[in-house]
C-alpha cells in the first residue's frame, strides 16, 4: 500500500453546475490509486491524525509540499494521434486535402512499431511534463502506444485504428484491430481501449455496423472521426442523402457509443439524433487545427451541451497542431467558442474549465474516475506555480488558469498515485534518451521516396 | 565600449520576401548598442580575429554560450498598454461595452503614479523573460513607464494618452501629455515617443488636428486606437457619415505618420485611403483580444499588406489579453489569419515570422533599427531553447517558432547590446520585489468603491 500526502495546496473545484471554486489550503491524502480525503490543512504538521479513511496499516505518506501551488485536475487530452509528434511541422501551410494527400498519409507508409513507439514515448514525455495525466488516443499500432503510456505512467484510451478496404487484407487488419482492441483492455489498470474506425467517410457502413455490434457486445465505446469539417457533411449529404451523424445512427455507433471527434460539420438537424444518444455520446474540440487547416467551422459545442452530450477538450495530432498541450486546446476552446457565438459572455471560464475536466472525463470514457478532485476519484492530479510574471497579479485564478497559464507552469504530477513528473521533471522514463530517440528516427517518418499512401482524402 | 560574443549559436534569418532560413553555427559580434558582424563559427575557439569591425580597442568580449540555441530577433510587442497587468484576470467574459464602462473605465479612476510604475516593472519583468526587446504602450502616466523600460533594460515607444474633454482640464491634460511625449522623447536612447490620443470616438476631430499638427512640427508619429470593430465604423457612419479611417484621413492624422490599433473594422473602401500614406502608416493586429471580446472581426491584413501598409503584432493589455506573450500572439495571428481568409496556405510560417519581426518593428517606428539580426542593426536578441519535448523532433524550425514553441523556453536575452536575461533570469531588475509590489497594490486598481470613470464607451 502506497501513501503521498499533498500538503498545503490550494485545490480547484470544478461543480456540476455553477461557479468553481479554490479551496485554499488544504490536505490531499493519497492511498494507493485513489483521493481518499481532502481536508484543511492542520496548523501543525503533526496536528492531526489521518483521516479514518487511510488504512491503518498503510504506512507513512510520501510528503509533497503543495504550499504556494495549486492542484488542479490532471489534464485530459479527448482526442489525439500521439505517435504524429514525429511528424511535428512537416506539413504546414497546406490545405487540407493536401494536408492528408500530399503528406500526412503519404508519410504513414513509413510506420513501424518502433517508430511508433518512440513516438508515443516523446508524447507521452510531453504531455505528462505539462500536466496532461490522460489521453484518449486514435492510431495504428497501438500495442506499441499502450507500452509506452505503461512505462511513462500516463493513462490512456486506446483505440486501435482501421480504414475500410476492399480486400481480406483489409478484411484482416480489421480484425486484427478489433484482436488489439480486446488485448490492450486487460493489460494494465491505467489502460483502456475503444473501438477505433478512422471516419464515417473510410469506413464503409457494412464496417461500421460490425464495429457496432462488437461494441455492443463487448460494452465498448467507438472513437472515430466524423463531420470533421460541414464540407465533409455536404459530400455525405450529396453522395449518401445522409449527414455523417445519420450514418452514425443507422449504422449501430450512436447506440453502442460513439466519442466523436472534432464534429465541426454537425448541423442543427444532426442536433436531435444525438439527443436520443446523449448519454452515451461524447464530442471532442480540437480548435487550433480547425483555425490552422481553415475549416471554415469549429465545434458546436453550445448546440451539443443543449442536448446533454458532453464535451471535451482536446489536440488532436501534433503533424497539425504541433503540439500536445491541453492548455493551449483549453484557450483556443475559450476563444474560438466566444468567437463563433458572438457572444464574449458565453463559455465563460467556470464552462471552460468544466468541459476541459468534467468533460473531457467523459470523453475519456473515465466520467466518474477522473476529472474531478474528490475521495474516491483516482489519484490524477497537476500542481501549478501560478507565481510567475505572466500570472501576476492573480484576480482570479480561475482566468489565470484559462487565459495565461503555460504548460511550463506545471511542477509536480500524479497519475494514479504514482509522482510521474517532479519539479518539472520525469521520474518515470529518461528524457535524454527519448529525445534522442526521436531525433533519429524523426527523418524515416516523413520519408515521402516510397510513394504510396495508407488512404486518400475525398470525403 | 563593451562587448558580447555569442557563439555557436543558430540564427533566424527573416528576408523581406520569400522564405526564412536558419543560419547554423554562427558567432554574433555585439558591441556597444549594435550587431557589428555575424561569422561562421571557428572551429578552434580562438582561431581566428575578431572581425574587423570590431574596434581594436574594444576589449575582450563576455562570451555566451550559444551552442543548440536558436538566436531570433527579439520580439517586439507592436501596441500595449502595459501598467494594465495590475487587471489581469479582473474583467472577464464581458462583452466590450460592459468590459470599459463596468470595469476597466471605472477602475482607472485609481490610477497613481506610484501604481503605474509597479505595473511597468512587472510588465517589463514579464516580457523580457519572455524574450520581448520592445514594447509600443499607450498608457497614462508614461514617465513612470518610462523609468521602468529604463531600469528593466527593455526598449519602448510611449504615447502618453489622452482623452478630448470639453473642459479646460481636459485641455490642460491634452498639454500635459504632449509635454511629456516631447521630454521623453530625449530620455534615454531605448526609449522613443509618439503621441497618444485614445481613439477616434474619445478626441475630438479638433483635438486629432493639433495633435496631427504638432506630430509633423516635431517629426512625431501617433498611436491611437481606430475602427477597433467594425460596429464603430458602423457608428462613425451612422453619426458622422465617415469611417474612422476617414476621420484619420481629414485630421491630418494619416499624413502625419500613424500607428493604428487593431483596425479590425477598417472596410474596403478605407485601403485606397491607407494606400496613399502606406509609407508611414502601420497597424498593430492582437487577435487573442478580438476572439476574447467577440468582435466579430480581425484585423484585415491581407488587404493592408495590399496597400503596402506595415502591419506588426501585439497583446493589447493584459486587462483583457492575460499575458503579455507575444509568442502566444504570434500565433494568434497565423490561426487566426488562415480562418479569415478561409485558406489554409495564407499566412505562411515565413510570413508571420516577417510580421512579428520587420513589420512589428515598422509598427514601432524602428524599422531600420530592429527586428534583424545583421550587422549595423541594435542587439535586440533573443536565444531560444528548442530542445524540450514539445517542440522535438525539429522538422522544421520555423513552424516551431510559430507553432509550437513558448515563452519558457527563452532563455537568455540581450536589448542594445546588454544582456537584460541570462539562463532565464532577470539581470536587471529584483522579480521578487517586482512580484511583491505588483501584489500588495493589486487590490487597490480594482476598487469599484470611489465610483465614476475615466471615460465612457458609446462610439
Amino acid at each position: 500500500m502506497s501513501r503521498v500526502l499533498i500538503r498545503n495546496v490550494d485545490v480547484l473545484i470544478v461543480p456540476e453546475q455553477g461557479e468553481c471554486r479554490v479551496d485554499e489550503a488544504q490536505d490531499i491524502h493519497v492511498q494507493d490509486d485513489r483521493i481518499v480525503a481532502i481536508t484543511p490543512t492542520a496548523i501543525a504538521p503533526d496536528a492531526g491524525q489521518p483521516p479514518t479513511a487511510i488504512a491503518p496499516d498503510a504506512g507513512e505518506p510520501e510528503v509533497v509540499d503543495g504550499s504556494g501551488l495549486l492542484a488542479v485536475p490532471g489534464l485530459i487530452n479527448s482526442h489525439t494521434h500521439s505517435p504524429m509528434v514525429m511528424m511535428r511541422g512537416a506539413a504546414e501551410d497546406l490545405a487540407i486535402e493536401d494536408w492528408f494527400n500530399r503528406r500526412i498519409w503519404p508519410m504513414e507508409v513509413n510506420l513501424t512499431p518502433e517508430r511508433v513507439r518512440v513516438g508515443a514515448r516523446l508524447a507521452c514525455a510531453e504531455m505528462l511534463l505539462a500536466g496532461v495525466t490522460t489521453f484518449v488516443d486514435h492510431y495504428f499500432h497501438a500495442v506499441e502506444i499502450a507500452a509506452a503510456a505503461i512505462e511513462s505512467g500516463i493513462r490512456a484510451d486506446l483505440a486501435p485504428t482501421f480504414f475500410s478496404s476492399a480486400d481480406s487484407a483489409g478484411q484482416d487488419a480489421i480484425d486484427a484491430a478489433f484482436e488489439t482492441t480486446r488485448d490492450l483492455s486487460t493489460r494494465h489498470p491505467r489502460i483502456t481501449t475503444s473501438l477505433g474506425p478512422h471516419a464515417t467517410y473510410t469506413v464503409t457502413d457494412g464496417d461500421l455496423r460490425r464495429t457496432a455490434d462488437l461494441a455492443r457486445a463487448d460494452g465498448r465505446r467507438i472513437h472515430l472521426h466524423a463531420a470533421e469539417t460541414d464540407d465533409q457533411t455536404q459530400a455525405s449529404l450529396d453522395k449518401h442523402g445522409v449527414t455523417p451523424i445519420q450514418v452514425l445512427e443507422r449504422t449501430g455507433v450512436l447506440e453502442a457509443g460513439a466519442l466523436i471527434a472534432h464534429g465541426c460539420g454537425i448541423r442543427e438537424e444532426d442536433l436531435p439524433i444525438l439527443e436520443r444518444y446523449a448519454d452515451r455520446t461524447t464530442v471532442a474540440c480540437c480548435p487550433k487545427v480547425y483555425l490552422k487547416l481553415a475549416m471554415g467551422e469549429v465545434t458546436p459545442i453550445k448546440g451539443l451541451l443543449e442536448t446533454g452530450v458532453d464535451v471535451g477538450i482536446g489536440t488532436d495530432g501534433a503533424a497539425v497542431h504541433n503540439t500536445l498541450d491541453v492548455w493551449e486546446a483549453i484557450r483556443m476552446v475559450a476563444l474560438t467558442q466566444k468567437q463563433r457565438e458572438h457572444n464574449a459572455e458565453w463559455m465563460t471560464v467556470d464552462d471552460t474549465l468544466r468541459l476541459a475536466t468534467r468533460g473531457s472525463a467523459a470523453a475519456a470514457g473515465l466520467k466518474d474516475q477522473v476529472g474531478v478532485l474528490e475521495p474516491g476519484r483516482q489519484a490524477d492530479i497537476a500542481l501549478v506555480d501560478l507565481t510567475a510574471p505572466h500570472n501576476q497579479p492573480i484576480h482570479d485564478p480561475r482566468a489565470a488558469l484559462v487565459y495565461s497559464v503555460r504548460a511550463s507552469d506545471v511542477v509536480t504530477v500524479l497519475v494514479a498515485g504514482q509522482i510521474v513528473v517532479r519539479d518539472r521533471q520525469l521520474t518515470t522514463m529518461d528524457l535524454t534518451e527519448v529525445l534522442a530517440d526521436a531525433k533519429s528516427l524523426a527523418h524515416t517518418l516523413v520519408d515521402l521516396s516510397k510513394g504510396g499512401a495508407v488512404q486518400h482524402y475525398a470525403p
